[in-house]
């Protein structure tokens, strides 16, 4: 659902209103936003999701050791309402560059003293998630723009800034995901299913056979480690639609990775993922077991790094792999065997193999992992 | 001009006819392709293109040191072949794995051996590359998929495998570069311009402002370095409608060396350029001296990095660059100086100061460099 501009800049407006009455009240200055802490994100099994948990964090502006941070986030606030109020879509390196400036202040004991609103991008990020999670919004909704890198095609026709897109039309190219999906109005979706991919060419080699339209589902890539914007669009299609997504990537914990973060987020971020994540995404292959069921060739099959050995054991402590007792038989086994293969090592079988066999074949037998 | 797949398979197949003819008239088996090699890589003033020039290396099947490399040749153009025929779209990676196997032999001494036909996809990749410029064909041509990067927004309608996109109706999102961009019939450009833009979230915020509607324009951007899609399809905007191309980037040797790659390509992938390169691509900026006249505050400026001159030197002995006496000063005062800034810091004068002034200014005062 699209939320509406104007409810938008009035809940953005009402945050920096919260700050204007505390003063006119003659009270000090507070803002109180939830904690993005490590501590405060929590796993609430039943949604099968990470959210954001009770605590929050008080920032005083007469506290010498928040008052930077509170002149951030009331600078950064300013920033997206006026951007909102005249129409503007900066990226966050905009949003960096326009609220950069030095201020020169005599300190406590009478020295000149210079400093900057903020010194890179990481602080400016920062306080745009505690706006995100202080108003409930995503940047997105706000009108921020960033790098997008999904792409999707197949049985779905959207609308988006007045145009109807039919992404059964696209040639053999692929209608890329806008920075908000929660501005596109689904019209039609004819598709039984949402198949993700995690690599480009395989999406685009899956495009040129049209599998979409032989298969009735929809194509995604979020190209490797997926942006928002399409972590948030497989959420709707999910969601809204009640289609099942199956994740294809490569037989190694990069891939588990990134179906990891499909479905539920990194941890370091959680507070996205009541928004983003799709705690019903599926994991269709390649597992570890694959390599040795599909007998991949033995010079195909790539020695694991210690990297991957370490990302492994990571996985293994995520709650969402913890409570699947198939995933931890398949990290267990990777861990053990210590190999990898790449989704391309099936067209050692041939070229259709991908296609023809390996996929239909997982998905009827619901050879998938949750 | 698309071309037929039949031409296609014919020239591939005409190939290894020669080989089969000479080994049928009893000759040694022998391959000549046009040397890939930096001596023949030559810079062709008049057409401001970098070429192959006319050495040709040989390929002796019964020459123990060029037999491996003869047979990878064989093998990789029999799978393509095969796949032409069959349909099929394999990407670069699918390829190396279809061809990997190994070869048990008996050497000159009566030992057992085994060889891999590749040990990396560098080897599989190159033999494409041989038969790229043996046959005059792109990758592309022969139905081989990669990954691909670019996106299209503006006034321009194309055909693509039977469907129509009109790239004025994308709505907040974009169409996505095809692999094959010499598929693409261009029905329709009703365009006064090129834009392409290093950064994909400028070429978000644009095509969220309409940019391409207003300035009746086209916009593309490659992220940051291009692939080749994203290059032929400038390429033929340029060639076939006359348009003219403005690059867009960051005011440092990285986003200049990212027009270099627009206008020429990269010397030691010069073979490309003939196809892939648009010798017309006027730089627009950032320059080096805008940082300067556009007033860009002090503590916007990013301090250039050892790689940052490193590059910049490098630029200065590229022949398109040494040509030109604007972009020679330019990179003299870049030496100078040893500043940079970003596009984004223009933000420092208002969102707007971007599509509002800095563009259309530029291009109405000719104020880009060649």
């Amino acid at each position: 659902m699209s939320l509406d501009d104007r409810v938008i800049l009035e809940t953005l407006e009402k945050l920096g209103k919260k700050v204007c009455d505390q003063i006119l009240r003659g009270e000090p200055p507070r803002l109180e936003i939830p904690a993005r802490t490590l501590a405060n994100i929590v796993w609430d099994p039943g949604r099968r999701m990470l959210k954001l948990g009770s605590r929050r964090i008080r920032r005083d502006f007469l506290d010498m050791g928040e008052a930077k941070k509170f002149m951030q986030t009331m600078l950064m606030l300013s920033l997206i309402v006026r951007a909102r109020r005249e129409g503007d879509y900066p990226t966050i390196r905009d949003l960096y560059y326009a609220g950069k400036h030095t201020i020169e202040y005599v300190d406590e004991r009478g020295r000149r003293r210079r400093e900057e609103t903020w010194e890179s991008q990481r602080e400016s990020d920062s306080v745009i998630q505690d706006i995100e999670v202080a108003t409930g919004l995503l940047r997105e909704h706000m009108g921020i723009l960033h790098d997008t890198k999904g792409k999707i095609v197949g049985r779905i026709r959207v609308r988006s800034g007045g145009d109807v897109i039919d992404c059964s039309r696209m040639g053999d190219g692929a209608y890329s995901v806008p920075p908000n999906p929660d501005s596109l109005e689904v019209l039609e979706v004819d598709a039984e299913y949402v198949l993700v991919i995690e690599k480009d060419a395989i999406f685009n080699r899956l495009n040129k056979e049209r599998f979409w339209e032989k298969n009735r589902c929809i194509l995604i890539t979020g190209k490797g480690q997926p942006d928002r914007s399409t972590r948030r669009m497989v959420r709707r299609l999910w969601e809204e639609f009640e289609l099942p997504v199956y994740v294809l990537t490569d037989a190694d914990p990069y891939g588990f990775y990134i179906y990891s973060v499909y479905r539920s987020g990194s941890i370091s971020l959680g507070y996205e993922s009541e928004r983003l994540a799709t705690p019903g995404a599926r994991f269709l292959g390649l597992t570890v077991t694959d390599i040795y069921e599909y007998k991949i060739p033995r010079n195909f099959i790539i020695k694991a790094r210690d990297r991957d050995l370490k990302r492994a054991k990571e996985l293994m402590s995520y709650p969402w792999f913890r409570e699947s007792r198939e995933w931890m038989r398949q990290l267990k086994l990777f861990l053990e065997r210590k190999e990898k293969v790449e989704i391309e090592a099936l067209s050692g079988h041939g070229f259709k193999f991908l296609t023809r066999r390996y996929i239909p074949e997982k998905i009827s037998a619901r050879g998938w992992i949750e």
